[in-house]
């Protein structure tokens, strides 16, 4: 599979992430033997790699041996052979996803909804309150992020709440309050699904599935995303790496379903000021990496209204290529992070904020 | 509701979490409003709590004033109360989990497997290989553990990878395999479930039901583990806290299957050199939080089998109710985790030491 | 001191932070007592906090009894008052710095170089090499980025370095090349300081003293550094909280320098694709918080060139009032940090880019 | 150098790391070239590495070409040769410090300070206040301490406080109160050095010099008590990694002063409820990467006294040597960490189950 190529730019596959998930696919590793390691040690890793189908090249240093591993990409297995007598450890190659690599795809995928590009020039932006409340609570908003220029509304339905005792979100009836609304303003919808068995009656109702951050690594739910072919916004995982990110869009896209956008929404760090902390490093790396398109969610990022201008004003500067925002017409009333809501008013001063900051990077919103 | 008391030698309960996850159930709380709030704002404020069947008790400072909010335990919003003009920050006073609260039941959960009880003065040890392989792998590690004196055996069916490439575990048939090796042996099984379709087949064949560490706030699936009356083994999130790891048991409980063991098994840190940063701390905290068993898993919590032993007697002494380990008659042959398994050798070494320090606690094993 | 206000917007102090640095200057505060208090503990904790010089109001609510603690700002030692018997915690009102807070300084402090503003409409960019190699190479290095448009130059004569085999800087010499390029180019310049005893030495050169990120809590450095009167450009800790910045800017401040310069410089978690995960969300959080300027260091805070174009624009939309960036003439001969160093070439695509974003939010460079 | 030996056991020196430090002193590495690399790009490289007095070993995989850098220790500065064109990264193969590793020295370091050696069989224990208080304060403590079976006195007399508004310390009257303490108990005293121009006066009264979590990587600091003959006990950065406190006590051996003993305190994490978390893995990975002798500070690793037993039986049992711990008299009125110091009765309880736990590891106490 000659299209799994290194990035010419990226240099480093963390040696420890070896360890924590050793499911590289690519052909290409590097076997460093041990300093006491005997010749009996070194035979045996010849012998084990070349029955699995690989070539070696074996490179004798002054104190350490190298084994280089070359061949096609069947899966070997580095936990086992690091494990082997005289083996000090394993390096490998090439990255372990593939469908999403930019080195596999090097243009950038595209996803229209309702006539919105998202991946494209045009900056998009998905608004709406965090919970579905009432009819009357959504179409207020929807027609107050319509008129200050989003082009989708988000809502949720099926909410993952930290506590049993909390409000869960309104269920089928909610779906049906946002399908009210698209019809009522033409804002497609944005929606969360929570488990394999709900995609179903979600995917009847919404025009992207949101997999929320604690789910980022359900492999059932991932699976069963992939198995649609709606577009998903998939949320990196509040303590998930970038790689996994891209390992859990690998898992969407190999049962077929490439319309992955993925979403960076803060990282869980020391600091505890901000609810979480933005990484907008993500932001370049993501667009280094891969040629799926990249969203940032300021309001769960930073936890405060106070912020979420500026992240989002961040967020495009970084080349993101869209924006994920709460906004509630009254968060004081909200029954979920109204902490973060921002009210209508605010929304028309983010909206013009972030347009000049578009603007600067030679994009529309 | 009376019983849930404040635990007194608690002394904090995270403000910052108070932004997290708004979805305290405690009905006591306080609010503090901002310097220059004004009377309306006051007005406002004792208004609405006390539509929500709140009494208040009003506190003016110098500076500040403080509204105390007294009452029993319906639902008060915080997040939506902090939001409110001229207040500054909400406070809770009580916790926001109950069912799992030591507070609420003080005497120790105990779980009875097979005549093992789990939270009791015995140290229960699980122990295994990461995967089902096949049924010889099963058998001989089974029989290698019983021998070293384990009292369940551990072995993954279905397994989370990363890697959409990776071995996904052998699914039923692997657990047919465990139920055979249960046949043979007489050691009940621990086996993970990763979807809430799932729950039927692998409880038919499981003595207590994993939830692993990805699928902590996996909420389909707790509430579907939380409707079977099988134990359930719930890990702990590599990046959640303690609370997280309670409240999630709380969801497991509140659909009625109190039998929740819990499992630290390592978080996510800056350390790199260890897969995972085993928080001893947990389980001295978690003996103070809750009744629940608290059981310490060495092998992911430190990613290395040169470590293992050295974790495992660090669990014991530090309170934990018992241990489930990695063991694999081959390492090197592992398809999956063999870095971090233990050889039989140095198991049955790692269970002579483990008893020393279980008598030095006056434990039995 | 009634100048010490809460911040409006602003609406936690960390709770779990008071057992941390219990360090609090603020007057107010509320003793939480435990549920199982007795009056005789109560009468103690009234006791104590009147003999220091406060008063107290009461407020007994159902099951717990809250004590308000009105006075003026002397200090008050949380943890032993958290310590006594019958307290469950304590929560303090006030922010624990004083000098560093807008509350204190509503109007944002200008610090002027050279004719240059910090802390104005302009951003100021700092830019140079990580370390003085010679007088060749900070001379083409100080004329590239005069050209292009930087206003300060940034190399470092003393260089804080993880292995006492790593070069450690040129000393006195790298000071009077960074002097020579002054006399030369007309830039004034940044260079680091890392031991109380250099501080004479270094401020004879400098026009701005760096404080290291490994030094911020350096306090004997702290110290001197705030006996002089030269502009000190404090970098965050890699590990250090937004109020533990604001913390160490205190102590500058108290001894007499209030003019420090914060420095954003990334921090550490547990992504580890890039060097550090630069927190954008600090730059809004430390403009509302403080009245100092505030200025990022991208090349630090991402440790690659190719993601240091992305960050410095984020940045700047953000509202960062400056940059400092690592330029070299040839980065792949650089003695330190040659990874993240920009070619000239691409700090001039950068200023050029910058600038429009600077421009985007009404601000010129 | 031929004694700098990889250690058999340990497989990775973090890939990322060499970007953050990439100071490695070891000869040997691999340079992989990137897919798209010229022959010139290759030569190059080859080129540079033999300009620098290392041989070259060439493998030309059928993707990529790999370059194996052989020779003496001599340094080569693999962030440079990472920059150069047509190279992907570089890999290297020994460890970055070599006084402080097992390798350079396999038996233990045994430092003997007033007959008692810390790093042989006994577990030796500290104990004191945080801050010297008065005469009495320390004397009672001492006495209490001594006679519960500790080794040697602790107490702060410089104190580096969060606020400059804080308690400082005593300073050298705190001193001159340890020395008068070990003069009427006999237990020697270890007391904290902050800056490096106090070492002169602390070692005057001092039997050990603390370097405390914040000066970790405070070099002028370490290479001051590097250059006297006191043994030295250095604490990790609350956000440090093990290497880089291995990388720290190498800046004071190579300044001549090897009697260094490290100290695991607790690191900063996402979790809060414990005031840091105690990185219990740290023990056993010391114990095999370095000779130098291991102690634990359960105080300040949980910063909560209830804690405190069960950390400090954890870390017997894990491989310390030692436990650093405080005591107060009266924790309630202690000036600083009342929170986490343990009343008399309390040191007495657990030095009884720690020495349990010494026996059960065959060590005495």
């Amino acid at each position: 599979m000659n299209q799994i190529l290194t990035h010419p730019s990226l240099e480093l596959i963390h040696l420890n992430k070896l360890y924590n998930s050793p499911n590289y696919i690519g052909g290409e590793m590097i076997i460093i033997m041990k300093m006491n390691a005997s010749e009996n040690d070194l035979d045996a890793v010849i012998t084990r790699v070349t029955k699995e189908g690989f070539k070696t090249h074996i490179s004798k240093g002054e104190e350490v041996t190298i084994v280089g591993v070359i061949g096609d990409e069947r899966r070997l297995d580095q936990g086992a052979i690091s494990r082997m007598k005289g083996v000090d450890r394993v390096v490998p190659v090439l990255r372990p996803f593939k469908l999403a690599s930019r080195d596999f795809q090097p243009e950038d995928t595209k996803i229209t909804i309702n006539g919105h590009v998202i991946g494209g020039n045009k900056i998009i932006v998905m608004a709406g309150p965090c919970s579905v409340e009432s009819l009357e609570q959504v179409m207020e908003t929807a027609n107050v992020v319509k008129e200050a220029g989003a082009h989708l509304l988000r809502g949720g339905a099926f909410k993952p709440r930290t506590s049993p005792y909390s409000f869960q979100g309104m269920g089928e009836e909610g779906l049906k309050i946002l399908a009210k609304a698209r019809e009522e303003t033409g804002l497609h919808v944005v929606t969360e699904v929570m488990a394999p068995e709900q995609v179903g009656l979600v995917a009847e109702y919404a025009d992207i599935l949101q997999i929320g951050t604690r789910n980022m690594q359900n492999y059932a739910l991932l699976n069963a995303v992939g198995k649609t072919n709606v577009p998903v916004l998939l949320k990196r995982g509040m303590m998930s790496t970038i790689e996994e990110l891209l390992m859990s869009a690998e898992y969407i896209m190999s049962n077929g379903n490439h319309k992955v956008i993925l979403c960076e929404r803060g990282i869980r760090t020391f600091e505890k000021y901000t609810r979480n902390t933005l990484d907008i490093n993500a932001v370049p790396v993501l667009k280094e990496l891969t040629h799926l398109p990249v969203v940032v969610d300021p309001s769960h990022a930073t936890g405060k209204w106070t912020l979420v201008k500026a992240a989002s004003k961040a967020a495009v500067a970084a080349g993101a290529d869209g924006l994920i925002i709460e906004v509630h017409p009254n968060p004081a009333e909200a029954v979920s992070d109204g902490e973060q809501s921002l009210k209508p008013r605010r929304f028309f001063e983010l909206m013009a904020e972030v347009r000049r900051i578009a603007q600067a990077v030679e994009r529309s919103i």
